[in-house]
């Protein structure tokens, strides 16, 4: 029985890497098509959302068949509830590099934000990268030095996101409303991404090292 | 056994129902502070969002210790894994109020929005009062129709929400940058509250009626 429940979640944290590593290729995408205005890619991004959504669902299926079957108890209960909490950030996750994508879409073939405000978003879009990459392999490794560097990046990106009302509340800013409103939309949603990656760490961190951390206050 | 259970699942949904009318409550400030620039209680709410958090908690441990005692199977593990999520979905909606209420509480004394986007926040406003008062009664009575009334006043703030952005992006649209920012942000705020109410909803829906509503997608 013990064996058939590490096999199970083997299959569990698998899942898991290959919606991390389908997020993380669609925030790559989301924010190419967002810097370069790029509508292909932008539709790409929103067409494959459904896939990240999909396995999700299917994830959350797996995880319920493994508390039917195993009843597991303890650490081992602990470990599946994460998997259905983790499962339903990166599903979020998605939904941003979605959001970020139809920016895009509905921009193109204009760029989303004017000029002065493309170094911040391209740093951005940056930052969401490495993390969602860092957190596919964190996912895969549970190396947990990683959910530290997630959380740094997380900080870099709070950071922007404020730079971002600084610079649209400034005296300089000459965009009109419809940049001020892009502006703030992408700058939340990624911000919104990062902070779903934190959460996810934080989970990983606990199965990694036994130390639970509660949800979010 | 099964009436010890049934006692542990009506002690979950009780919890549910306290943090539903502690959500009806936040929003019910939030949009007052919101509204008429009340910034006491615009920090009442802000305050209070601790007690919403750490109830999610505690009901997600209650939740999870249900599940090691009692191994539920079938319809009763689907039952708690949704008390799981309605309890992470009610968390957010109070997110979104004490978001709404830091508007509020920056803009002080002046109003969040300009003149010309007050009844449509003003209604926005109202329809997510609506809305969180319905989920309470929903949670607490599961009388499904009030499933159906949330998912119709959802769709009236989706069009709210697009039409703050069709004045915001029109030409008689004098704001600032700074309206169009908060603008964007709290219809954004209102919008998602209402959205997560319906992905509530859905739950306590199949858990009156059995017809299992995945995730949404």
């Amino acid at each position: 029985m013990r064996e058939v429940f590490q096999q199970e979640l083997r299959e569990v944290q698998e899942r898991l890497v290959e919606i991390a590593n389908l997020v993380a290729e669609s925030i790559e995408k989301a924010t190419t098509a967002f810097n370069q205005s790029n509508v292909s890619l932008a539709e790409e991004v929103i067409e494959d959302d459904y896939r990240i959504d999909a396995l999700a669902v299917a994830l959350d299926e797996h995880a319920i068949t493994i508390l039917a079957r195993q009843s597991p108890v303890a650490r081992d209960l602990r470990i599946v509830v994460s998997a259905l909490r983790i499962s339903a950030s990166l599903e979020r996750m998605g939904d941003m590099s979605t959001h970020i994508a139809q920016l895009a879409r509905y921009r193109f073939p204009d760029k989303v934000v004017p000029k002065s405000l493309r170094p911040t978003f391209a740093e951005m879009g940056r930052l969401d990268v490495e993390i969602a990459r860092k957190l596919a392999e964190l996912v895969t490794t549970e190396n947990i030095e990683l959910a530290e560097e997630i959380r740094n990046d997380d900080d870099k990106i709070d950071a922007l996101h404020l730079s971002v009302f600084d610079k649209v509340l400034g005296e300089t800013w000459k965009g009109e409303a419809v940049d001020t409103v892009d502006a703030t939309l992408a700058s939340r949603y990624h911000e919104r991404f990062a902070d779903h990656a934190v959460s996810i760490a934080k989970k990983v961190q606990y199965l990694a090292t036994g130390d639970w951390v509660p949800e979010d206050v």
